[in-house]
C-alpha cells in the first residue's frame, strides 16, 4: 500500500480491531473520547455533492457556577490545489476561491464561528522549486488584496471569523511574508500574524522567499474567543506555542503544508503536545495531494531532479488541553473538520494540572538568556 | 476489558491489523522503524526465568567520514513494588534492591552501558497518602545511603553508568528532595539531579514532601555520552527539556510514576515531542502495578476514601530525534528495555531540521522575562 493511498489511521483501526480493544487503543491514542457532533442534513448532503469529507466532533467541559459555557465552533479546511500549477495565475487563485467558498458555505450551515484555511491557501506550495517566477506573483496585500476582500465577504455573509494564510506582499518595505490575515466576523481586517520560524530543512529553505516574522505573538480577541496563528514550521518550536499562550490565546491555529516522507510521524505529536503543555486548544491543518510543477528541481538529497515535492497528507485535527484529540481528517481528500469546544475547559485543566503555576518562567528567562549567548558555558559535570 | 488488563497498544495492533496496513499504521504512529536488537540467549532465558519482559531495539545513524559511530546501549527498568507496603521498611528496600539487581544482571548480559530506574524506585509511590510516616523513612543520603552504595557496586561490577532516582534526605539543610543520583561506571557518584517541577495535580501535591530542585539543568559527561535526568512531572514543561538540551544532553532520562486515569494519553506525546524539538534521545520510564496502602485516603475528587492511587501503566519507551520511537514495554509487567542508539543521529537530525538554529532563543528570553512579570501586558488586538 503506497503512502498516497492509505486513507487514515483511524479508519484502519476501526475496520480491524475488536470493540473492547479498540476502546482501549483509542483511549491511549486519543484520550478522553471527543463526542460526534450532530451536523445538519443539508450540510452533509452538500459536502457529499461537493466531494469533500465533513466530520464533526465536540469537546465538553464541566458546568461551572459563575461562568456560562463558552462554546465555539471552529472549522478547519484542507484541500488540493484546483487547477494545474501552470494554469494562468488569476485562474488558479479564482478556482481556489471558488472551491474554498463552497466549503465555507457548508461550514456556515454547520454553525462554524471561526474558520481557518491551510498555509498559503491560494497557491501551490511552490517554494520547493526555488523559482521566484511565477510564484511570487501569487503574493497579495494582507489589507487590500483580492483574497482578503474575498474573505471579508465570506466573514460578513456568514458572521464568521476567517483566518486566511497567504503569501503577503508588503509594498511598504518591498518585502514578502508568510502571513495569516485575521478577519473579524464584522468583515474588518483585525490584523495579521507572520510566520515566526522559517524552515531550513535539508535544502528546503523558505528564507529564499521570506524572513522570520516581525509580528511577535499577537493574540486576536474575537467575539468567539481569543485566538492566535502559529504558521507551519513554528509548530516545532515549543517556545512559540508558549508565547502565544502567555499572551492569552485560547485556541492556536497551525495552518501548515507538509509532506509524508518528512514529517508525518511528528504531526500527531507537536500540536497536541502544545495543547497539553499550554492548557489550550490547538488546530493542526495540512494541505492534501501531490502538486506537479513544470520545471524540474532537485532536493539536495543526491536524487535525480523531479517535478513534485511529495504527498501532502492532510490529517488535520484538533487537540484539547486535557490530552484528548479528535480523529484526523483523511490523508487524501479535501475536507472540513467542524469542532465545537467549550473554552472553559482550558482554565479547568489549568486549575487541575497547574503547568503554568509550576512553570518557573522567570528563572527560565534568565537561563535562556545566558544559554543563547556566544560565550555560554554549559553546566556539565565530568568525573 | 479493564485498563489494568490491557497488555499493550503494540500487541493489539500486531494481532489484528493486516500486514500492509500495519506497516502504514506503525509508520504514522512510531516513525522510521527501530530495528530489533539481537539479545544474547542467556539474557532472554534469564529474563523469562525471572519473569520480566525483555525487549531490544536499535536506532541507526548514517555513516560519517570524520566521526566514528557513537553507539551506546541504554537500559530502562520498570517494576512493581516487591513486598506489601506495610512490610518493614528495610525489608521493602532490600527486596527492591534484590529484584532490580537481578534485572541489572540481565542488562549487563545485554551490554547495557547506562541504566536508569524508575522514580523513587526503592519505595512505594506513597505521596498520594499525604502521610509523612513511615514514608519519609525511605529517604536516604544521595552520597552515602545504602541504595547509592548498592548502585555503586552494580556500576563497578558491570562497568555501567547507573541512574538511581530516590527520595533524598539532605542532612545539611534538613530537607527532603526527589533526586536522581548519577553513578559513573567507575563506581563514583558523579552527581545528582533534583526534580525541577513539583506536581500540583488536583489534590496530589508532592510539595508536601519536597520542593523544586536547586540543581538546575546539570548534564553529566559519562564515558558513553552526555546525559541528563528530567524527573517525572518535569516532562510536562517543554522549557525543562530545552535547558537540559541546551546544556549539551544527548540522552535525557525521564524516570516517572504516573497512573492511567491521569496521564496515559499524554505519555506517548511529551517525551517524544521533547526528542523531536531538541534533537536528542529521550527515555520515558514509568512504574507498573497498583500499590495498596493500609490507611485509607481521599483524593480531593468527591469520591470515597480508598487504599490505592490507581494503576501505574508502565509503557516505558525511547524516542529519537528524527520522530521515531521504540514500541513501549508492557502496561502490566516488570520489564527491561534495551536500546542501542548511535548518538551521531542527534547532530545529523539537527543539521537537517535546524530547530536550534531557527530557534530565536535570545528573543524568547526577552519576551519570557516580560511575560513572567506581574505587570505583563499581553499583546491582544481587539476590534
Amino acid at each position: 500500500m503506497s503512502t498516497c493511498e492509505f486513507e487514515s489511521l483511524e479508519k484502519s483501526l476501526e475496520s480491524h480491531l475488536p470493540e473492547a480493544e479498540l476502546a482501549e487503543v483509542k483511549r491511549i491514542l486519543f484520550g478522553r473520547e471527543t463526542q460526534r457532533l450532530e451536523l445538519p442534513t443539508c450540510a452533509v448532503k452538500a459536502a457529499a455533492e461537493r466531494e469533500f469529507e465533513l466530520k464533526g466532533y465536540k469537546f465538553d467541559a464541566a458546568q461551572e457556577q459563575l461562568r456560562p459555557p463558552k462554546a465555539v465552533r471552529v472549522g478547519l479546511v484542507q484541500h488540493h490545489i484546483v487547477l494545474p500549477t501552470d494554469a494562468p495565475i488569476l485562474d488558479q487563485i479564482n478556482a481556489m476561491h471558488s472551491r474554498v467558498g463552497e466549503v465555507v458555505e457548508v461550514a456556515a450551515m454547520c454553525g462554524v464561528n471561526i474558520i481557518c484555511f491551510q498555509e498559503t491557501w491560494t497557491m501551490p506550495f511552490a517554494f520547493c522549486t526555488r523559482e521566484k517566477e511565477p510564484w511570487t506573483e501569487f503574493a497579495e496585500s494582507a489589507e487590500e488584496g483580492n483574497t482578503t476582500r474575498f474573505c471579508q465577504e465570506l466573514a460578513k455573509k456568514y458572521n464568521m471569523v476567517v483566518i486566511s494564510p497567504i503569501l503577503e506582499r508588503e509594498e511598504l518595505h518591498s518585502t514578502l511574508w508568510n502571513t495569516a490575515v485575521v478577519i473579524s466576523n464584522s468583515g474588518n481586517v483585525l490584523g495579521k500574524s507572520r510566520k515566526n520560524h522559517i524552515p531550513k530543512v535539508g535544502d528546503f529553505n523558505e528564507s529564499t522567499y521570506y524572513m522570520e516574522g516581525d509580528t511577535g505573538h499577537t493574540v486576536f480577541q474575537t467575539q468567539f474567543g481569543k485566538i492566535a496563528v502559529n504558521i507551519c514550521y513554528g509548530r516545532h518550536h515549543p517556545l512559540n506555542w508558549l508565547m502565544y499562550s502567555m499572551n492569552g490565546a485560547e485556541v492556536i491555529f497551525n495552518p501548515s503544508a507538509t509532506i509524508g516522507a518528512l514529517s508525518e510521524p511528528m504531526w500527531p505529536i507537536e500540536a497536541r503536545n502544545a495543547a497539553i503543555a499550554n492548557h489550550c486548544f490547538t488546530c493542526a491543518i495540512n494541505r492534501v495531494g501531490t502538486e506537479h510543477f513544470k520545471s524540474e528541481f532537485t532536493s539536495g538529497d543526491g536524487k535525480k531532479a523531479h517535478h513534485d515535492f511529495g504527498h501532502f497528507y492532510g490529517s488535520s485535527y484538533v487537540a484539547g488541553p486535557d490530552g484528548s484529540r479528535t480523529p484526523g481528517l483523511s490523508r487524501t481528500r479535501d475536507g472540513l473538520l467542524v469542532v465545537e469546544m467549550d473554552l472553559n475547559l482550558n482554565r479547568q485543566v489549568s486549575d487541575k494540572w497547574s503547568f503554568k503555576m509550576t512553570g518557573r518562567h522567570a528563572e527560565y528567562a534568565e537561563e535562556l538568556k545566558k544559554a543563547a549567548r556566544h560565550d555560554f558555558k554549559p553546566k556539565i559535570i565530568k568525573e
